[in-house]
């Protein structure tokens, strides 16, 4: 297993253990993790700390020619504010464990020149389909869907 | 004047005055302003709080059918992160103070269906211009250029 996708997995996992959103999370720089997070929607009440966006958050801040030589890894495909992020920073590979349960802006981020690889982790599908299944309405709302 | 114009431009001050980077948004849901924020990269040390992201999570976790039927006023064209967060949320209206110093991602907004209006306000133009001539380099940061 990749370690920086099954990293993402890890944080996925400690979300899904906090009673939240199982997604998770890391950029690495250079083959070393500059920042991992996970979804904190349920743990912090939060609108926008998405997994990716959590571990933007955790990096901290950083130069733009880090970002340019940074690779992005995520248990799920990317919404449009993680894909927007991803683009605002200039992140050129983006690894996403899965897009069957959730297909972000994918197309965006191969549109700009990111190179997107996709691996359809059974993992990452798991840790998907059983939150679904269990709390759809919760889903919903982390997608901005009714 | 806007008075939620108004009020984004009042965030975008006390950022200045916080001696941070002097962008502001408020969400607007049924003529009452539910989030409000200012960029927080100086303050917090984040590097995803810009304006229009501090207001969602001001705004706290709301239902699709809240974001659906409000107007999101930022004193700066939104960046393709804040872009993607309008996305996410399916914000149906944004309000710009101005595009003249920095152009976002307006034509993306508009290619999904969202309304985009461009106020060219004066006193959101001499914030950014004061700014940016003071402090190129942090204004670089937060944009993701070098």
């Amino acid at each position: 297993m990749d370690p920086f996708l099954q990293a993402a997995i890890d944080e996925a996992q400690a979300g899904r253990d906090e009673g939240g959103i199982p997604i998770g999370s890391v950029i690495v720089h250079q083959g070393k993790i500059i920042g991992r997070g996970h979804n904190r929607r349920v743990q912090q009440g939060s609108a926008i700390l998405h997994g990716e966006m959590d571990a933007f958050e955790n990096a901290g801040r950083q130069s733009a020619q880090v970002y340019r030589e940074s690779v992005l890894y995520t248990t799920l495909s990317p919404c449009p504010m993680c894909s927007g992020a991803i683009l605002l920073y200039g992140i050129p590979k983006v690894v996403i464990g899965e897009n069957q349960t959730f297909m972000g802006d994918e197309d965006l981020l191969r549109s700009r020149g990111v190179a997107v690889e996709v691996r359809q982790d059974p993992t990452c599908v798991g840790l998907m389909r059983d939150f679904i299944a269990a709390q759809p309405q919760l889903w919903n709302e982390d997608i901005g869907e009714p």
